[in-house]
């Protein structure tokens, strides 16, 4: 039994779709959220620059009680498959999205053909392949940068019937209708808001993975199977912290939760 | 006579539009230019987070020898208005885009209407508006943020008639319209780029102020009223800075200017 928290970090307030989730499961668990508002997005950037944001994150969170990191960032969860984020971290259960999300893909999958939506620099780096493959050597993947999803959903854009992000939806996914995907990993913590569009336009034998609540159940796993979840008495408590204002935290908390998070938001400021 | 050089810095690759128009002007003097790469947009960030940014960027082209600070980023131009930025610079002659696309509206206008367009935070801080009354306080002042207009640009949607930049042009300049501006200003760097698109929603009655365009403008007046040119033999040099990677770099300005800049590109790192 361990009653320190789990911490969880993003580029914003996407992972918050991975709390939501943490929530429902271990209703009792402590969380302590970081999301780096003052130098959102990450998934434009290059690896280098995503990779010293990353142990940024990483150090701020285990400034706390952490019995646990969980990345809720696709594209930090991608470059740490290749560059060494944890390298300076003393917490011994941590996890990102990807390898989460293509084990789900891989239990979906019929017809093993596989596809695979994110930021620039998730789809660069290739890492939703590296991992299925080693699970199923003989999935196609496909994989499809969607850099105007983000904005879309941050300025709420996000309706099925919406003109524009139907436009960009039809445009990114016709590579996955055409290579007939039945299983299309959303890479990107945002994309669940797009999920009725998305399945409107792939239509209802795809399944849709989201890379967030898959890296949830993937916690509760590994808690349970290390002995580490919290007493069942606890109460579980969510303490968030932004490193741009406060009041832009919780009004893009609301654009995009559709309601209010109810828990105390921090600034904090990160070393470089 | 100065042979210093001119500093001008933005968020990304946006204030080459002022570059360009410097170059075009004086292309004896020499430009040292940052593109805080790593921490871009600005414009969805809070004042306060902006500022600190803003410091930063100015203390590192003071690293360099020059006689001239330009900031090239509508939202830092309109931040600087109530907050210090340049309080520990020692450069004397600096200017934002605030002033001189104000100054040139006022200009231009004949039914005494100008609008205003520009990132959220532009448009929060009602800098253009307090410009535009100081010179003439009759004129009515309509301003729109339009926080879909830099994703389309960085990502190539700027074609006149590319479907979903017309869905938002058109939502975003409704109210330019119906308020029957003659005058629209600008203000982002970003936005020359959709100047086509604009125009054609517009109509041809309406000018356009590209407010990187007018501050190149005025940073001529200036160094010639200070007597601070260049000497007439001096070949002009371009040094570009950047705080994420080189390549990134130079694949955005290929992306936004459609040709190569033509100029050595380098990494730097701000102090936080």
């Amino acid at each position: 039994m361990n009653n320190s928290a789990i911490g969880v970090f993003d580029s914003g307030v996407g992972g918050l779709t991975c709390v939501d989730e943490l929530r429902k499961l271990m209703p009792g668990e402590n969380i302590v959220y970081l999301g780096d508002t003052a130098r959102i997005p990450y998934g434009t950037k290059s690896k280098d620059t995503i990779y010293s944001y990353a142990k940024q994150d990483i150090a701020f969170l285990e400034q706390h009680d952490v019995k646990m990191i969980l990345v809720a960032c696709g594209t930090v969860s991608s470059v740490m498959m290749s560059m060494p984020v944890f390298e300076d971290s003393r917490t011994e259960l941590k996890s990102g999205v990807v390898v989460p999300a293509a084990h789900a893909a891989c239990a979906a999958t019929k017809n093993k053909r596989i596809g695979v939506i994110g930021t620039s620099a998730t789809i660069k780096s290739g890492s939703y392949g590296k991992v299925i493959h080693e699970i199923m050597p003989d999935v196609k993947v496909v994989g499809m940068a969607c850099p105007m999803f983000v904005p879309l959903v941050e300025n709420g854009y996000t309706a099925k019937d919406c003109e524009p992000a139907r436009y960009f939806a039809r445009e990114y996914l016709e590579i996955m209708k055409k290579e007939q995907v039945d299983t299309l990993i959303l890479g990107c913590t945002h994309y669940p808001h797009l999920s009725a569009l998305i399945s409107d336009i792939m239509g209802d034998g795809v399944t849709l993975i989201s890379s967030g609540a898959e890296l949830a159940k993937h916690a509760l796993k590994t808690l349970s199977y290390n002995d580490a979840l919290c007493s069942p008495q606890q109460q579980g408590k969510l303490e968030l912290y932004c490193t741009d204002s406060e009041e832009l935290f919780s009004e893009n908390v609301e654009k995009l939760m559709s309601r209010d998070i109810n828990a105390k938001i921090s600034k904090c400021t990160l070393k470089f």
